[in-house]
């Protein structure tokens, strides 16, 4: 980094002063609202420091403020050490919320910027109107950080493959006849998709433009005549040019979207999700023009893994559950007698994964995270922060692949030598909130709201708990956090219906700061039970495919039918890694799943 | 009564016809949103022969119909027979709502008509937009069924008695100038509360209107400088007469409040909530008049029961336990050997609850129901359906009792004699179920619909399921049913967050239509557990002190802890029935509390 953060917030500082304006927010987001960006969207890491994959930036004259969640914590608050800028906790007691320090600051007369391509339309609408109480305004034309950042790097342009369609299940022609059927009978005349892994998801491409998520930087528009993908077309080869040509999409400049949508005339009826297309880009609809602000129709097909995708991701955890296998016996073997790190082992996990066929890189930053690093929920190993790995204590192994067979996201928590009985204890008890969570049969209906007290249930009763959701829905071959099925106890935000189809991550945890950290965690997708006259039942099944350790396990402290869970996952993943192993590892994965 | 239902359809027809109302609609309502309504008010009874106490009709020119929920499905279908009322199974597959059903039959020009004074402001602005799309019109002011219900009943006039704070915990002062400190902080100049048992818990008054719900028919409008009760004074005796007056409570004639509200000017800002009080009385509001509609702020301080409250209702509970307890030894001690029905049955327990002290009567019509009975929801005996009761099979008794010291709600399903393995199988669930969700440990901030499937769990995993809410509120001498606590899983109508000491009921079941029905409940009252670095835990305590059948219990079917759990309970209720117990019936308890 060329200069300090102390010294980025002076520049910021002026110029802010020179436009008049009293309060800039920096988000994480890119102009997608995607989850995670590439290099060229880090603004609000660029302004404070702060790596973490959410938080949101807030600037004044006196003072800087960065707000992120739970997961968040101690990893923010050591990088801001030095920065001047105030880590505010977002959801602990008397900490305000950003739009309440908004409010709090904003006053008559007062101007709240950012760069609207980085914040959605329903976000700024809200901010607007509250603000507009206080007598204060919104300017969203400047993109400050833009200014002041001199080597800021070039947008990603990684090249675009297809996906075929005995990957994907379905055709892009199906996909986009099902799209254009939902928009006549809504009377829709275009429909505006801004969202990365919809765009990939619809047209059945895969990129490289935010690392891990596969998703092509792109905004797409949806006619009943064309359809329209703005990208940058150096990154198509030919092939794949021409594929999308043929099935009547037309690419065009990256930017020109926000001309196109100029043109749409006021007895134009356009469908977008307000929610998630960057309030720039909505602005530049003209007034009059009658917009339907409803969820991405590409949302709930997209969360709905087709059969094939089913199958296919069946085959890809088979293939990622060898790979990581082999890594905890590698580990186990050979802690205490080789020289090991989080970074060093990260690297042989990666290695193991990228031997697997049609294996195409990890699903998210590995977090192989030792003894008191654990405890920080989405820690990642730097050369700065990299300790050697030794023969006591517990190591968390959160990592995932992309295949194009799909996306596997795994956690498990690996005992390397003597652990306490406390350790053992809260090991167990995260254990059996899994295993109950994933043992879950339900009528349909069903959201992630009924069914998170399976997983923390066990935590509760002893007085414990772990701050970060306990599932989100995972993309096939796309991103690793996928809306809307999730697990959380929480009304808000809601947790869609579980469908059959839909692969959700069951991940429970226990956090000891400064100590250890314990997770476990296994992908489950949903499918159909039992229909009787009481209704549709819907059960789990388990995707993932790697032992748990049952050195960390008390049996004891396990119901027998949770110890029979268990012992039925262990049987299962026997039998479908162990024909994949060596004959050391065969046997020591006998022993690993042998039954309590 | 006095002519058949098809009769008093053909007279409503033809009063439709004259005033040109083309689909009238019959809700339960009394003129205050109340659940139960006394005799005067059961227009939906006289029009369709149902007596249930949820469902609304719905009558045109060529149909009548009758939309109820699966509480009473069963009994809805016997009820209406022959009278050409077709039955609405609320929440079946491919069955159109209420609204529904309006909007495909009132095209444009239509008029639907109703009493405003049996349809709440909310519900009434819902339909009126909804209609208006069709081109179709409401007429709320006429009350066709008043017109032609030549004997319809008086309104009621119960005598009311004061609730001395030793009952109630804070005074009525207290609590009107804690109303007041609200009204004021959202600048309102009057607050409208029209719900009976808001007014009762406010005022500190008990009555008699409603049967088991100890209300006065009555309004209350409060303002900064008076609190107005328009009720009937004859109910009234002197010295509560004066007693109110004395608090600034002044007696107006019950349906004055129609002409009070009109005298509001538009600098006012009056607060009600649209959900509870009538179209009709909001109507009557000047134009300009600002109305904040918010719920009652009575609903939370009433359903968060103080400190003297809770400790009332322990002794209230052991009151309605010793009863019980009597009654459940009684009838396995008699049955088969002396003559018994469904009614005497309910008789005998009716008296077991007199006999105890400060008792006032019954929480709601007591359910006692043998066989198959037990598999509509809400069945209660009359001459017409009572049946013996036989030493064989299981017996389901819902019921109960008004105290000085609270309002208690039990269910116990007897077993009789022999009992199949499937009866036994699903008793056992239902009672798994039921402890589970007593013994709940959680995070401040969850409500039913997290907890919900603690009970739901034990059936669901056997493919079953019972067609009601697994929990509801419930008042302090006062209504059976209260919000906004409940347990239910779908995400609408909203469960309350759980607050210390509110009264929640636990009670799943389990019933097969003609066969039989279980269901087992005990009240279940909200406290703090531990607070600690992850939070404020919650958990409950069971207030309902009567044992559970183990003739119906498998423990085999049970886990360690259910078993321990079912034990802890029984040793508390041994302990805190038997003292009030003949020898007979103590040396019983001791045997029937024994460990499993």
């Amino acid at each position: 980094m060329s200069n300090s953060v102390p010294e980025r917030l002076a520049v910021l500082r002026s110029l802010m002063k020179e436009k008049k304006i009293d309060v800039y927010l920096v988000p994480t987001d890119d102009f997608h609202a995607s989850e995670y960006v590439g290099e060229h969207f880090k603004c609000r890491k660029y302004i404070t420091g702060f790596t973490g994959s959410a938080g949101t930036a807030v600037v004044t004259q006196d003072m800087a403020g960065l707000w992120t969640d739970g997961r968040y914590f101690i990893q923010a608050a050591r990088e801001l050490e030095g920065s001047t800028v105030t880590l505010f906790k977002m959801g602990e007691p008397d900490v305000p919320t950003v739009h309440e320090f908004l409010l709090q600051t904003l006053k008559q007369g007062g101007c709240l910027g950012f760069d609207g391509r980085t914040v959605t339309a329903r976000e700024a609408d809200t901010l607007a109107e509250k603000l507009q109480k206080n007598g204060a305004v919104i300017n969203k034309e400047e993109d400050l950080i833009g200014e002041i950042w001199s080597d800021r790097p070039q947008l990603s342009c990684e090249p675009v493959m297809e996906l075929d369609v005995k990957w994907a299940g379905r055709s892009r022609k199906d996909k986009c006849g099902g799209i254009r059927s939902g928009m006549k009978e809504k009377g829709a005349d275009a429909f505006i998709l801004t969202s990365l892994d919809d765009i990939a998801w619809l047209l059945n491409i895969r990129g490289g433009d935010v690392p891990c998520n596969p998703v092509v930087l792109s905004y797409l528009v949806m006619t009943d005549r064309e359809i329209l993908l703005f990208a940058n077309e150096k990154a198509f080869p030919e092939s794949v040019r021409a594929s999308l040509a043929a099935d009547g999409v037309s690419l065009q400049p990256y930017d020109a979207v926000y001309d196109y949508v100029t043109k749409f005339e006021k007895e134009n009826t356009v469908l977008l999700d307000r929610a998630k297309v960057n309030s720039r880009l909505v602005g530049c609809i003209p007034e009059g023009v009658t917009i339907l602000d409803e969820e991405n129709p590409t949302l709930l097909p997209k969360a709905v893994k087709n059969p094939t995708e089913v199958e296919n991701e069946k085959a890809a955890h088979i293939k990622d559950g060898v790979a990581v296998t082999k890594f905890i016996y590698w580990l186990k073997k050979n802690v205490g007698k080789i020289p090991m790190t989080e970074l060093s082992a990260t690297e042989y996990l990666n290695k193991l994964r990228a031997q697997q066929e049609n294996a195409m890189g990890n699903s998210f930053a590995p977090i192989i995270s030792y003894g008191a690093h654990a405890a920080m929920n989405h820690y990642s190993a730097t050369p700065e922060t990299d300790i050697p790995i030794e023969p006591h204590g517990l190591l968390l192994a959160d990592t995932g692949g992309q295949y194009l067979e799909g996306t596997t996201d795994v956690t498990r928590t690996i005992v390397l030598g003597p652990v306490t009985d406390e350790q053992k204890k809260y090991f167990t008890a995260v254990l059996r909130g899994m295993l109950n969570l994933g043992a879950a049969k339900f009528r349909y209906g069903c959201s992630g709201q009924n069914l998170d007290y399976l997983a923390r249930g066990p935590l509760w009763e002893l007085g414990a708990d772990f701050n970060h959701g306990t599932g989100h829905g995972v993309g096939y071959f796309l991103n690793v956090h996928e809306a809307p099925n999730a697990v959380r106890w929480r009304p808000e935000p809601k947790c869609g219906v579980f469908e059959e189809g839909m692969i959700t991550s069951d991940e429970p945890g226990y956090y000891v700061e400064g100590e250890y950290g314990i997770r476990h965690e296994n992908l489950i997708v949903c499918k159909k039970a039992e229909k009787n006259g009481f209704g549709q039942f819907m059960c789990f099944e388990y995707l993932t495919m790697v032992p748990f350790d049952l050195n960390g396990v008390v049996p004891e402290q396990m119901t027998e039918r949770e110890r029979g869970l268990l012992n039925e996952y262990h049987r299962e993943v026997y039998e479908k890694i162990s024909p994949y192993l060596e004959p050391d590892e065969r046997e020591w994965l006998k022993e690993a799943t042998r039954g309590i």
